[in-house]
């Protein structure tokens, strides 16, 4: 028998962990050989499935990645909510440590897998639903650490969450998937001198 | 004889001009066909001349791309310094006339020619001193308007190159060509907002 041609059982049980296969070996591909060059039927060859049986998980390369990016996504939410909610630091503290995290976090991502721009870049063609809403969460955990901050009278603005935003906007040079590999030399300011500026931009008057 | 062993006679006269000559050809091509697929035979063909004539004025692709894209920078330049100098504006309104300029020539290019994205990408990759002295150029012009709002009384800060660069830094997402096609939508906020809280951090205290 062809190993394409093994249909593994879909149990109820079983199909999470399927998925996850499916997830782990695309995420494998993407990062190795490119999204764009990735081919449902090399997924479904590596874990010795039909094409068909992948389809029956996922319909379609672009859900696939879909999957992987929620995933990694989740990592870095899951990263910023530990920081927003450490004991023993103030609003100010968890904010520069915010930043400074979804800045090493990119920049070690892109040396892993510099690949990871092309999936992001098929994100944002293909899926940009997915890529807003990561990024609305992202927004949102910064959110949470200026209203701490407001109501310890730290921060001083009468609309956190747009205050939230421009913060997430302004380090994009610092933190965005497509930005992140490019050398960050003069002109451009250290994270820190940015920091220091966004900063001041929430102060009390 | 064939077109392409027709060889211009390069007299000093004739030297900028062929050379012009070839940055628009090339330019033509960048932008329709991409820089990737475009070889210096392709320029040659059109311009009925050898590729050897064409690699005494550029000695590579990526020079021609960098001569494309310095035209590009310095009208890019001249609009902001256009800007920096209009009489009877107000440094806040030379400050937020110039974000918005590059704003919208940045969303104007990538809607005329998407694949300007492509040469700023080679260019990142292969002639990275064009793209940082481009920011710099920019950026300059930028602290020469802080630098009269100090003057005036209408800014405040201590280091006015510092600040132009973070403002520079801080509107990536709204101007950066790799970013500039991405949809601006919630959770991104509006470009007005991220103007008013970028100009809070220059306000006197």
């Amino acid at each position: 028998m062809h190993p394409a041609d093994i249909k593994p059982t879909i149990a109820d049980e079983s199909a999470p962990t399927t998925r996850c296969r499916i997830m782990a070996t695309a995420s494998t591909f993407f990062h190795e050989i490119g999204y764009q060059k990735t081919t449902v039927a090399d997924i479904a060859r590596a874990l010795k499935m039909s094409p068909a049986n992948v389809y029956r998980f996922f319909d379609s390369k672009k859900a696939i990645n879909e999957a992987v990016l929620e995933r990694l996504i989740g990592e870095v939410e899951a990263m910023l909510i530990a920081i927003a909610e450490r004991p023993g630091q103030t609003p100010t503290e968890r904010l520069v440590a915010a930043i400074h995290a979804l800045h090493r976090h990119g920049m070690e991502r892109y040396e892993r897998y510099p690949r990871i721009h092309e999936m992001v870049e098929a994100a944002m063609a293909e899926s940009w639903d997915v890529c807003s809403e990561h990024v609305a969460k992202l927004t949102a955990v910064l959110e949470r650490i200026i209203r701490d901050g407001v109501r310890e009278g730290e921060f001083a603005t009468s609309d956190p969450a747009a205050a939230a935003g421009c913060i997430h906007v302004g380090i994009a040079r610092y933190t965005h998937p497509l930005l992140v590999g490019q050398p960050l030399q003069p002109p451009i300011p250290p994270l820190e001198t940015m920091i220091a500026f966004l900063l001041r931009s929430l102060a009390r008057p």
